[in-house]
């Protein structure tokens, strides 16, 4: 039997999300919990593979079980054996075809930016920071610039096994939240580091060292070394994943902050 | 000369604003690293003692001092020697009549709740937790009955050192911002536990625990043993504090996570 998860963490303590040899990654705590509960090894795939100190939100992963448990096993049972910084938020029964990853529709990250002259205190682990203005205009029509299918090597890492660096980008968007800038973006899927190296980019256009025009000349060089450097990770969640309506997917904790009641 | 500040801070790791033997406060924390700019010991005075656990977005406090610095010095300069949780946000020099706890007119604080069925793991040491669903008609009804000047003496902690227990809630509001539940008060002062203690009342009655008439009740009683056990900590903000105009100072970090840009 294949049972999806949806899964939010704080990325802080954890190097990423996939599997080390010292169990210190996301998934090595969530396959030992889980574990525990179905009374075998259990192996996890997931949507998104996040970077350490990067959170999520609404992560999705699937595993295979032989054991028979009520749904609410895997939440209750699974969190009981979790460190606090993850919880499972749902569990659902799919069918064989589904895939975490490859049934996956879309992706949306949050990148959160202080924007102060002063550091981050309150916020430390949980927001990028830029001491200068940064002019938000520049930064929604850079951002446009992006949108739609592109070849988004320049924004791509050298540690990115995608097998094509061609991507469609839903959405770019940058607003202000309570005065931490969000950037928000939706893909059908993201090569490794690319928010971090958009970001990184619309910030230098939005501090003035870059004109908006600039982007369009990284995107069609295709090549890394022309863009910003990698933007800090602590800013950035994985915010929700799309699937097929027909998987049934509970929508709870599959929007920014889990919007209940 | 006196010097007032803006700090920021994540309570987390402190026992408390307020000065210790072993050093663990905040204001240890900051008199050190004031100390090391000014170049002999100073004292702090703060507006409001927040306890272990409770953060601060907007607290002022005020220290004297036979230095001459240049004010970003006090800013600058004093966050390069504080831990990572702790940020002066902002310095101006004030007349020797200001007082950071007595010149105050008014203290805001927030209380945030997330409110679903899973324990929270992003926002473990940042909110409150309630898993079953509140009635927040219920809780503004009964958050309303507080508003105007009472003696709050059922919401006191045994510890509060407060002259009179007869304080004026200015506010008292409930809202959901991102399906957290945000608790909202403005007082000219607060007793010791007086915003935990209103929380886990309107928790109460939020889960229909008790009616909202409850509250009045309560208030009327004037007896601690009559409200509900204090809310947990790590949900609760200090987010303005008021002043007279006349001393002039900034307002930048004096709303809730900064409005800027």
């Amino acid at each position: 039997m294949r049972i999806a998860l949806g899964v939010e963490y704080d990325g802080t303590g954890f190097t990423g999300w996939q599997t080390q040899p010292a169990g210190t990654g996301v998934q090595d705590a969530l396959e030992r919990a889980i574990a525990a509960i179905a009374g075998h090894p259990v192996r996890l795939a997931c949507a998104g593979r996040t970077d350490t100190g990067v959170h999520a939100l609404a992560q999705v992963a699937h595993f295979d079980t032989t054991a028979k448990r009520p749904q609410n096993a895997w939440v209750r049972g699974v969190n009981a054996h979790l460190p606090p910084a993850v919880a499972v938020l749902w569990s659902h029964p799919v069918e064989d075809d589904f895939h975490a990853r490859f049934s996956a529709r879309a992706r949306s990250y949050e990148y959160r930016l202080i924007n102060r002259p002063v550091r981050p205190a309150l916020q430390l682990h949980r927001a990028g920071w830029h001491p200068l203005p940064l002019d938000l205009r520049a930064m929604r029509e850079a951002a446009a610039l992006l949108q739609g299918e592109h070849d988004f090597s320049s924004f791509r890492s050298s540690e990115c096994q995608a097998r094509s660096p061609i991507k469609t980008l839903a959405r770019a968007s940058v607003e202000v939240d309570r005065g931490i800038v969000v950037f928000g973006f939706e893909a059908n899927a993201f090569l490794h580091h690319m928010v971090r190296n958009i970001v990184g980019c619309l910030v230098a256009v939005g501090a003035g060292r870059r004109p908006v025009a600039w982007m369009r000349e990284v995107l069609e060089a295709r090549d890394r070394t022309r863009a910003a450097p990698t933007f800090a990770p602590q800013g950035l969640y994985l915010t929700r994943i799309d699937y097929d309506a027909r998987f049934g997917l509970p929508e709870f904790g599959r929007t920014p902050f889990n919007s209940r009641p």
